[in-house]
Parts: C-alpha cells; sequence; structure tokens
C-alpha cells in the first residue's frame, strides 16, 4: 500500500517547528523558523508555507517519491497555544508576538484545499499518542504534559474532547489547593503553580530555603535528585504527591486506562514517577484501583509536537 | 404519530420505584416494591416483572392504547448504585441488601427480549435531563446530585461518559480538599464529604459549636435559612463555595455549557445558588467565562429518577 503524507506544524512563542509526516509515523524532512519576529498572520503563514512548499518538493528520499504535490497532502495539524479546533482559530494567545484572534484554517485555505485542523499543544500530544504511540487502540486516555505550563488533552470514546468552546482539557488550571500559589491566570492554587517546571524550582527553592532564581531549573534538580540530594529528592516526591492527586481527580471523571506523562520536568524519571505512582494508588478512589496506570510517553520528545500536530488531521478523515 | 413505552427503575437501598414511561416524559404509572426484604437477585427482579406485567397490562388510559404488550416495549432502563453500563451488571452496591455482582440485564432477558439498559443513579438523571429536561439538545453538560452522596453524570459529545471501566463520572469523589474530611470511601477530602446531606449538616454544627446530630437535617438547615439564621446561611455559603470550586474544576475537564444540579439538598434555592455561582464566576479559569451557566433540574424530584432510567433506553436504540 502506499504512504500517505502529512504536515505537522508546532506553533511555539519562540520557534515554529514543522515536518513532513509519512503515515507510519516516521518524520521524513523537518524545518523550523522563528516565530516572534511576527506580528501579523499573513507574512507567518506565507513562510511556513514557503517551508512545507521545499519539504514536499524533496520528497520522501528514502521510499522515492519523488516531488510529493501539495494537493496530495492528508493535510496540515496545527498544534498551537490556545488553538481552537471548532474556529481553526488562535484565540489570543498570551505568549505569541501575532496578537488577536487569528484564523490558521483561513489563512493556510489560500494556499492549499486539504484539510488544516488546529488544536492546543497539549491535544495534539495527546492525540499523537493515540495516532503513532503508546495509546493506540485506547478509547479512554488523558496526557498531562509538564513544560513552562501543565497542559492536557483528553481521549473520550476515542474522541478528542474539546467541549463545547473548543477550550476543553485545560487540567493544569484545575484548582489543586485551594488559596494556593498565585497563578498567572489570576486565580489561586492551580496544578500548574506546582507541577510545572516553575513550580517545581519553587517547590525546591522554597524547601531549601533560599529566594526562588532564574539560575535554578527543573534540569538540574533532576540531576542533583539522581546524586541523592534529599532536597532535590524531596521536591520530586512533592511534585509526585501533587501530580498523582490530580491524576486521582481525573480518573474520577472519565475513568480512563491509562494516563500519560510528557515533558521535560517529566524526563527526571523514577525520581518523580515512584512518589507519583504511590500518590496515584493512594488518592485513587477504590472503585478505580487496578484499572488504569500511569505511563510516559512512548513518542520521542523532539517528534512528539510535530507527530501530534500531524494526528490532528485523523479526526477530519 | 403512535407513542412508545419504556419501564423505568429506580433501584434504591430501601425502596425500588418503577414506570411506564411514555416518549413524551409522562411517567403513565408507577409502583414501588421494598428493596431491602430481598438477598437473592432472582425473586427480586420476578417481583419487579410482575409489577411491569400490571402496570403494561393496565396500558395507557389517557391514550386508550389498551394492554400493552411487552414485547411492544422499546426497552427497561435502571438506575441503580454501581451500575454498569457495559455489563449489565450492578457491582458489589454498599447500600444493597443483595450482595455482589448482580447481573440484572441477564435476569430480566429470562422474562423480556427488550433492550435492557443499567447505568448508576447519577449517569440516569443525567441522562433523563437530555432526553426529557433542560439539556435536550445540548452536547456537553455535567450533572451533579446531591443527597446522601454526590453523584455525578457527564455528557461529552452528546454521549453519557462511561469511562474504560464503566464507572466513570464519579465526582462526589474528586478530592476537593487536601487531608480533608474522612470520607466513606476511606480516603479524605472528597466533595462529599462537603456538599452531601450529611456534609452540609456536619459544616452547620461546627459552624454553631454543638457536636453533629442525627436530629438536624439539610432540610432544617435550608428552613432556618430562608428564616435568615446567620449560621444557616453561613453554611450555604460555605456549602456554595466548595461546590462552586468543584464545579469550575470540573470545567477544566470537558467544558461543558451548563451544569446541572438536583437533589434534596439543592432544592434550599437561593441561600445556596447565589453563594454557588458568585464562586464559581470565581474559580472560573478566564476562558470559560460566560461560557457555562449553573442550572437547576428541569425534572420533578419524584419523577427523575423513573425518567432518568427510562431514558438510558436511548443510549441503545
Amino acid at each position: 500500500m502506499q504512504n500517505t503524507y502529512a504536515i505537522g506544524i508546532d506553533v511555539g512563542g519562540t520557534n515554529t517547528d514543522m515536518g513532513l509526516v509519512r503515515d507510519d509515523a516516521t518524520i521524513v524532512a523537518r524545518r523550523s523558523i522563528p516565530t516572534s519576529i511576527y506580528t501579523q498572520l499573513e507574512p507567518y503563514v506565507r513562510d511556513i508555507m514557503e517551508q512545507i512548499k521545499e519539504m514536499v518538493a524533496e520528497g520522501d528520499k528514502e521510499k522515492g517519491t519523488g516531488a510529493i504535490a501539495l494537493t496530495d497532502l492528508t493535510g496540515i495539524g496545527i498544534g498551537a497555544p490556545n488553538g481552537n479546533y471548532y474556529t481553526g482559530c488562535v484565540e489570543w494567545a498570551p505568549n505569541l508576538t501575532i496578537k488577536g484572534l487569528l484564523n490558521f484554517e483561513e489563512e493556510f485555505h489560500k494556499y492549499v484545499d486539504c484539510p488544516v485542523v488546529l488544536s492546543n499543544d497539549a491535544n495534539a500530544a495527546a492525540y499523537g499518542e493515540y495516532v503513532y504511540g503508546g495509546a493506540k487502540g485506547m478509547k479512554h486516555f488523558i496526557m498531562f504534559t509538564l513544560g513552562t505550563g501543565v497542559g492536557s488533552g483528553i481521549v473520550v470514546d476515542g474522541k478528542l474532547v474539546h467541549g463545547s468552546t473548543g477550550a476543553a482539557g485545560e487540567l493544569g488550571h484545575a484548582i489543586l489547593y485551594h488559596h494556593g500559589r498565585k497563578c498567572s491566570c489570576g486565580r489561586e492554587g492551580c496544578l500548574e503553580t506546582y507541577t510545572s517546571a516553575r513550580g517545581i524550582v519553587q517547590t525546591y527553592c522554597e524547601l531549601k530555603g533560599v529566594p526562588v532564581s532564574a539560575d535554578v531549573t527543573s534540569k538540574m534538580i533532576g540531576e542533583l535528585a539522581h546524586q541523592g540530594d534529599p532536597v532535590a529528592l524531596k521536591t520530586w516526591a512533592t511534585v509526585g504527591d501533587q501530580l498523582g492527586l490530580a491524576m486521582a481527580n481525573a480518573v474520577t471523571f472519565s475513568a480512563p486506562e491509562a494516563i500519560f506523562l510528557m515533558g521535560g520536568p517529566a524526563q527526571v524519571g523514577e525520581p518523580l514517577l515512584k512518589p507519583l505512582r504511590e500518590a496515584f494508588d493512594k488518592y485513587l478512589l477504590n472503585i478505580f484501583q487496578g484499572s488504569c496506570t500511569i505511563r510516559m510517553s512512548e513518542l520521542k520528545a523532539n517528534e512528539v509536537a510535530i507527530l501530534g500536530a500531524a494526528a490532528l488531521i485523523k479526526m477530519k478523515l
């Protein structure tokens, strides 16, 4: 059977990464352009399309396809902050230099006729896991992404949950502790304030009794933990407990068969995963015991954003 | 167009209520038998079937149908504690005198060929609202039921969420406060320990500075609130704040267009609803503001259980 090809685009605040994705989850070619030099959508999409045209012109050398016509693409999938599946728009994303309500779908359709599908980056990661990764064949699972923020993507009955507005799956902003840490969203106690990279650094500095410093990173705290540093270990134990509680609460909603975890801070491995699994078991309602496991994403960290974006197209096929 | 008829059965710990339901949401006839005298499933279902046979034999007098054949029923829907949609079984329900894994679907199929659909009572209430009540036409909404416990039923993309195990939608056991009140489930801080009838009584007694007493009921606290009693008003304000936080957290999951509320304690009205709506607005993430409203169930309190059970059949049609 002949392979099919899609484009996956990951819109980040700093860079925009994109790739030509073969249907066997191989990224055949990839490109990157800066995002933050743009203040208008038109030139931004025009320049992305230039890169796409180059990639498809070169085709899939390994398979000897020759140039792939734009009309032969199965679609363009885009993972973007505040990306809305229903409207095809990015809606006032605080970390983008292009401001406002941005109709990505319409703008790309000036160049291509194929489906253009947009969702937020965590939803894309979840769907990437479903189409290409460890969640294949699962009807109910949740993805948590740890990074600058904490995102989530939720699959129920084999479908990504977008909700009535398109903004469903924001578990990073479920309130974990009443009157807890101040969140960038303006409220208090969001999961994100504890288990994002910044939240983890804050916990470490608090436990260490030093002011929060930009010199400390969650990666450093991970390395310290592997060296046996007790404050670092205590930090990850705390984060694991918090995340385990949040995950146990999420299970009461949709009874998933797995919860996946990805993102920089999650790469620390056992110092986080061990207390996380213990906390999850402790906080999980008895009727769900044994029915849901915590798993690491099976996609490579440097591929998940592009694969996830490309996977979104499957929702429209 | 001719009307169709279904049976709705509400399995309670004390009584089992059932009704012959016309498709325009009219309960044509109803019966009740005690539940707690049974220790085996077979005689229990046999006696329920006796009542059903009587009801269908009398038919719908208002519409002059004459006797309705069992084979003409669209189905039998059953709302039961720990009722599992996938298996058709009630699974070790703590408040039933019939113990173990009870295959209701199989047992009823000894008498009828029509679809027999089982789910838990809160799911049935949610689906009743969807088929017969205020949630008609909504694709995303959540039902919270306040009573002895706190239950929930969640509709995503027009379908009741059962999850991988059939036990999804247990938001009464989402942990609201870390290390909070001891719950009957063995854990601490579940929403149910604060916003169930018993939780409300406990809050009132704590605020009053008296021991928790079986003489106090949530209904009494409601009447006191309407008389202006400051401790009662403070109780409902506290409960509203707690429920508002839980509801705002639920919105981060599925971005519903409405959250419905039902059950005895919710009947108090404004003393609960006003602080609840204020808390919900306060705790709701900015991107969801204005997209979700809190509404009371539009089904009558004494009809919702039977109508909800009957509505479950629509999932199999």
